[in-house]
């Protein structure tokens, strides 16, 4: 039995209670294609074939209809009360468990807005409104987009764990890469050592290996997602990484900064050191502002004005975002009221949530200046997954 | 460059003509969560995070309209013509571009029956039609299903590399379990050896893991998609696995057969030797029949007579699959005209693509025979792509 689906098809109930919708509803089929991106959390890493449905009740029921030789895999989940094998079609069953349970608000995985919540397929939808056709549940279809925003945000204490394990992971990297580099590597070079090491422990890749990890040396790299380039480390350079592996299906997502020292210097320059010690002060600022019931908005606001009022520019992305078996997991972020964020800076932050904290900033002549640190949300505050940086590496 | 990504957008625009599309349309957002399955294929292995729209036209046309900070990325996998960048939404530059190439027909990626063909979400089905509104182009969406299908099925040459080096490492993780299989080992514990063999040489598994390598040994052995059992290899057993990797993305699928002697047999009993010869026979009756312009169903035919002809009960199952990235990569079937594979067995079978000859059947009081073999169909027949099972490995 897969842990992870235990602890998040009960979550599911719950939540749906709290949310007041009477039932969510996955519709799936031949999931080795790709699937609903729900389905690793409430069914585990197997498969779904015929035409399936996942049925949750805020009553606490736990239903799969599936097709007849995929009802062993179904009950070696743990996670179904019942598990209903059909033959033929579906309708029948589906109809059968639908008249029962009579709901009078069915969420499906639809949503213009939220990717992870938009796991119903056109051509599934289409199905699904063929079977419901002429029956009172078709005018009763609702996005199960807040259920499943919850469903994902609040980490169970095995997802948590998860991250930690692929947290310290990358810093096992990062430390082991530290102690390799030296003036003259390039950018790609410094890139494809790291991912070497990922490989040799079998490890994946949080985001796309292209730009992970993303690798800034010195005033003139472009900063963004990019892949690294043919700029060398030089003396006087600011090295900024951006890293993260993923381990057990469950993402680390960290950045980290190294100072190459000039010929006669024996610490860094004032300017490097107050862009540091500004980014360190915007993290601690966002850590000591968020818990649960906050908004997001309020924690970005908390590092963004320690940025600005320290002089620098102002960052324009998110001062943080939700990490969990996705590098960027959905639901509210820690952001500013910007148009293109619409209203997920505005979502309460919540106990099991795992965040990033990630402010940055230019300095001029030396490269950018970007620490990332990832945390969990507790009771009244929250708690760092691993030591964060406070002092520049200095090579 | 990704050459499977130059092959595959190469091969696009030639099918779009072969099949009357003017315009075939990817729509998809945030890819980092799931994302259309054709992706891969036509994109490579990298993120589109705001509306991304993918255009390819029978004229030849190949066009990326992506987010601004994607734009070096879409340059990047060397198979867009133009890509276009926006900032605040998308819409003016589709309507740009439709405006300009004025397609009569635009196929997106949703169809009721082929799920690798229905990669549109239903949200996004419902965003794209926001864009449309009030055009002529709304009327104009039609599926695309048939062009996908010729896609993935026809592989390309680097394609059918990646398949022979996936079905190489199975057979040798095959060699090397052969010789450690003795009589008490539990079909579980024989799949767990593999899968550690697997996991030592850091590959995937071609389907999930709870049921790769299914181990089946002896008369009582539940056959199907199920899991090892703590059944113990006996004298006199059959054992029958069904067994494969994903090797830098692309699939292997083959079945295998071990008979264990009973003390005082020197070779198998006869009806073994005829499960087995029968078994054989029917594989080497597909392979005869299968040539580009038959269908399915034809192939399908020439290796279940073999099979019902020698008296054994007729499989339950199509005699082949198509196989890719995916083990099951949809498409046509070399299978029954039954009603539950619809179309696919009537489809034509193409220079290109990848099959599995599977045939099997049940030898009263020994166990399961069953044999799969892969194939890549060239212009006058086919290849094996490893040497196929004419003998069984006798323990």
């Amino acid at each position: 039995m897969n842990p992870i689906v235990m602890e998040k098809t009960n979550q599911a109930n719950e939540i749906l209670q709290e949310k007041g919708l009477d039932l969510w509803l996955i519709f799936v089929r031949e999931t080795s294609a790709g699937g609903d991106p729900i389905l690793p959390l409430i069914y585990g890493d197997t498969d779904l074939t015929w035409q399936s449905a996942l049925l949750f009740s805020a009553s606490g029921e736990k239903i799969a209809i599936v097709g007849q030789f995929e009802v062993e895999t179904a009950r070696n989940t743990g996670a179904f009360d019942k598990v209903i094998p059909y033959d033929e079609s579906i309708q029948p069953m589906l109809m059968q468990e639908l008249d029962r349970l009579n709901p009078q608000s069915i969420g499906v995985d639809m949503s213009q807005n939220d990717v992870l919540a938009d796991g119903l397929s056109h051509g599934m939808y289409l199905n699904l409104m063929m079977i419901l056709e002429g029956t009172p549940y078709a005018g009763r279809i609702i996005s199960a987009e807040k259920v499943i925003a919850a469903l994902r945000g609040r980490k169970t204490k095995t997802e948590i764990q998860r991250i930690k394990t692929a947290v310290s992971s990358t810093m096992e990297i990062y430390q082991q890469a530290f102690h390799q580099l030296k003036t003259d590597m390039t950018e790609m070079e410094v890139g494809e050592m790291m991912q070497a090491m990922v490989e040799a422990r079998c490890l994946d890749f949080a985001w796309p290996k292209n730009s992970n990890p993303a690798v800034n040396t010195g005033p003139d790299s472009p900063i963004g997602h990019n892949a690294p380039t043919h700029l060398k480390i030089q003396p006087g350079h600011l090295l900024h990484f951006d890293f993260g592996v993923k381990q057990e299906d469950y993402c680390a997502d960290i950045q980290r900064m190294v100072y190459f020292l000039k010929s006669g210097e024996s610490k860094p320059p004032p300017s490097v050191q107050k862009g540091f010690k500004t980014v360190v002060e915007a993290i601690m600022a966002a850590f000591n502002a968020i818990k649960p019931g906050k908004t997001g908005i309020e924690v970005d606001s908390a590092a963004r004005s320690v940025v600005i009022n320290a002089g620098f520019p102002e960052y324009k992305y998110a001062t943080g975002h939700q990490l969990g078996r996705l590098a960027h997991d959905g639901g509210g972020i820690l952001g500013p009221s910007w148009d293109r964020y619409g209203k997920t800076p505005f979502l309460p932050i919540e106990v099991g949530q795992v965040y990033t904290l990630e402010p940055g900033l230019m300095v001029e002549g030396y490269g950018y200046v970007g620490i990332e640190e990832d945390i969990v949300i507790s009771e009244h505050g929250a708690e760092f997954l691993t030591a964060p940086q406070t002092e520049l590496f200095i090579i």
